[in-house]
């Protein structure tokens, strides 16, 4: 590993000042942590604050050949963290870039920087009581919502399929030289934030899981608030009843009746949302045996999948939802719908109740119904992030969720993360090949199917490991690179990767990735930023 | 202009055979042909039929170093119709390559050659009986789906922003590779042509308006049948009071009660759907004096602004969507529904009046509600296409609108595209921008502003011009070139062009297009395919 030049160091010390320049070993440490356990070590850390200071920090990158890895918050977790693609790379930590540039009422968009955090906009449109909601991950308020979007990530809303959302990007490409996409390189354009394509090329989506350019703002479609907000949760009882409910709402996703991204989880995804892996219970470890699993169920009143959708609208609209989706599935699941009424009456049931076994589990139920309804109208929660927690030693940590970050933690997790098509066989063989694999290297198999698109679902499938068990940790491993090359091989090509996975998405003869070295060379001839993210050769 | 070399001739007649190598004067004159009066001549023009013979034409072009103009029927009418963007080069007709390879009725989506027209999609979707519709155009029968795609074109429906509907290209590079977007390169991908995105850099974007490489198909998304389709028009009398009709529909638009593309005209838009230029009330030519235009309008019985939407869905969902639309702009317009019970008591009606003047009236008005319920199921009708005839000496062709082809019908005719926010004031602002313009060099403004998205209009100013008039064609040319530049001066950036504009996209210093020449240089080093297409540099 080259060591860093000190004229280099020196030079941003002179831009940034010396605070925002990170060579301490204790502070490389914690950008290096990861829950995959691979941790790469950056060279230094640089922590701009602005545009031009990016544009200065790639000039003189060039100058110094030091190969520079953006990131937004760095809470890339699952799928490498804040981790450079490779040693010998120094950080741009676009945390401090975290201004909301602008919010247009009246056109429903804010134009932000890669630090913005999902708790930073919610907060930013409450306070300004504006009629607007953001989409909103699972992944907790600290994350960067431009982070998300450049890896494509997906949200729980109307919005959800981010990557539609967007218009109007910022970036710094490797020359130095400011690119705008869409219409913003125009001047006085009208519709930079309002029209993605703007006129020739449409080049966004170049800059979407690549290394071709480090973006620097972005213009983010906000949802208009809705009258009513619906949560629908359907639940049913045997592994193989959930096919059945995917066939029947793929109509319902397709015509519009669900327009946001719908969630099914099986029961250990919906289970390690409020426990972590049962020592007591299987005390050898995981995975847990289909006894446990099935008291497990009982105890918490879930099936073996539950099915998680919003709906919003006017009355009538939300109403008429309603009436589809129970006409589609009510006598293949368990369906319930939750909304602010149901919500505020459970509560009151609960307080009722008081301190009993009944009165805490509603109480509890009650608290998840919230937390489900506020990611619905753009307010995050770090309860969702327990999942991650599940073979941490020691649990979740003290004042969960506040503040909660699982690679800083020390939690073990990778994430797998196939497409499918948008058909119940299709869901049950995803899950038939993945299985066997995760029992045979002894792990609980965490998944989530999700209805990305209209016709597509997203799955995301979790090895949680205990990262202090060093036997433990590579099993992990070797059991995440035996279902990602099951997988794959069955053509279910995931939509993201870790940086472990970079390289085996090309067999060598693929001319979509000889396509994409040529541009990375037109656009980044010195291999300058990010070299191997999302580039295999 | 360079011959074209007879080895080269040749060589390609070996390949396809002398049938599909046109080289005849009468028959490169055909492809010449254009509404714009900007006829180039192609070298001469190929017909392949297959993926294989467009490598083996790409390579062979290379040798000869021959550049290569592709097009799918070559009817992007008011852009520039079929004629290449310069002199020398050599047509690739892709209308040949007309086969539907595939239509997966349960994930909804067919995939296409360029070939394939409107009306061979939506005769083969019928002939399957299948219960999807496909987005339609105004475009006319005989258009062809992917090019207008390529061309980021819209339709009528909520499949109208046809860009968002696209999923997996298969493409030839100048290289002579082939490269297939999203998933597509995988082997054995499951989700190709449900998931547009893949894994990595997003590339569809790249292929559109563009010259990088030569798409040979792609799978589009259909759209599942709506249980009840409605068709609100509604019109304004006051030029100006459009503006609040605009601002009322956009909260309706952006929550998804309007989930189509509202098209919004001007009357001349309207009036020209069903006449000519009326020689006899103009008898000094255009434009139509205000009173001639308030004649008409009023023995038309329509406004100064026609909003056209389609509403589609479950009856209940429907019956809310007219109730919102009617509580938006009840009082701020006249406002209509047509479904296919009015139409059928109308056509009853018609029929009752028999051949009176009212008869006709009636009937001509249910014609024209039948055509347009029908473009709402993805049926197509030629009769959209006859505002390009407005200043054609002899007016409709016989038998209009069957065959109907405005280039090679001698019609006058350009188009100026552009986009602005969906707001009242900007919908007023360029059309106070255009029409002094339109009125200084003496020509009629139609005008169509369509809610494309859900933030944005896209416009469609008109020039019509009697071609064989050479002053009148030197006036349009004029008239466009003014309006143009100023629509660009305010920020008013068009969302297309034609090949007479694309040199003015740059203004020298933008790195946008500078990004463009580097992705260019990188792909298609030669510059074979269709140099100067969304190219200033």
């Amino acid at each position: 590993m080259a060591a860093i030049p000190e004229s280099a160091l020196a030079a941003w010390r002179l831009l940034l000042g010396p605070a925002r320049v990170l060579t301490a070993g204790a502070e490389l440490a914690r950008y290096a942590a990861s829950t995959s356990a691979n941790p790469v070590q950056p060279l230094a850390v640089l922590r701009p604050e602005s545009h031009g200071e990016v544009v200065a920090i790639v000039r003189s990158a060039g100058e110094f050949d030091i190969p520079l890895y953006p990131l937004s918050t760095g809470r890339n977790w699952g799928y490498g963290d804040a981790c450079p693609t490779g040693e010998g790379q120094v950080i741009l930590d676009l945390g401090g870039m975290n201004r909301i540039l602008e919010v247009n009422a009246e056109l429903a968009y804010a134009v932000l920087e890669p630090g913005v955090t999902q708790a930073q906009l919610a907060g930013h449109l409450a306070q300004l009581n504006l009629p607007l909601w953001m989409d909103c991950t699972g992944a907790g308020p600290d994350t960067s919502l431009v982070g998300n979007i450049l890896e494509r990530g997906f949200g729980h809303t109307p919005y959800g399929n981010r990557m539609l959302h967007v218009s109007g990007m910022r970036l710094v490409l490797s020359s130095g030289d400011t690119l705008e996409t869409g219409f913003g390189h125009f001047s006085h354009a009208t519709a930079a934030h309002i029209y993605p394509y703007g006129v020739g090329p449409w080049l966004d989506g170049l800059f979407t899981q690549s290394n071709f350019g480090i973006v620097t703002s972005l213009g983010l479609w906000l949802m208009p608030r809705s009258e009513v907000v619906s949560h629908a949760i359907a639940s049913v009882a045997g592994f193989e009843d959930i096919a059945q409910v995917v066939d029947a709402l793929r109509p319902l996703r397709m015509d519009g009746t669900l327009r946001s991204v719908v969630h099914i989880g099986n029961d250990l995804r919906v289970l390690s949302g409020g426990m972590v892996f049962p020592q007591a219970l299987a005390p050898d470890g995981p995975p847990l045996t289909q006894s446990v699993l099935a008291a497990l169920r009982k105890r918490s009143g879930i099936g073996a999948w539950t099915v998680s959708a919003a709906l919003y609208g006017r009355k009538a609209q939300v109403a008429d939802a309603r009436r589809a989706i129970r006409r589609a599935i009510g006598k293949l699941a368990r369906l319930q719908f939750l909304d602010d009424r149901a919500l505020a009456l459970g509560g009151a049931a609960a307080r009722t109740l008081g301190d009993s076994a009944l009165g805490r589990k509603l109480s509890a139920q009650v608290a998840l119904g919230r937390s489900l309804l506020n990611m619905n109208r753009g307010l995050p929660d770090g309860r969702f992030l327990s999942g991650a927690y599940w073979r941490r030693r020691g649990g979740l940590p003290q004042g969960f969720p506040d503040g909660a970050d699982p690679a800083r933690d020390g939690c073990g997790m990778m994430w797998l993360a196939p497409v499918l098509p948008m058909r119940g066989s299709d869901l049950l063989q995803v899950h038939s090949l993945a299985a066997p694999l995760f029992a045979r290297h002894r792990f609980d198999l965490f998944a989530t199917y999700s209805m990305v698109n209209e016709r597509s679902l997203g799955g995301v499938l979790t090895i949680c490991f205990d990262k202090e068990d060093a036997a433990e940790t590579v099993r992990a491993h070797d059991c995440y690179g035996a279902v990602f090359e099951r997988l794959m091989a069955e053509g279910y090509i995931p939509y993201r990767v870790g940086p472990q996975s970079m390289a085996a998405l090309d067999n060598g003869h693929d001319s979509y990735w000889r396509t994409v070295a040529r541009i990375k060379a037109a656009l980044d001839p010195q291999h300058l930023i990010a070299p191997g993210r999302y580039e295999p050769r």
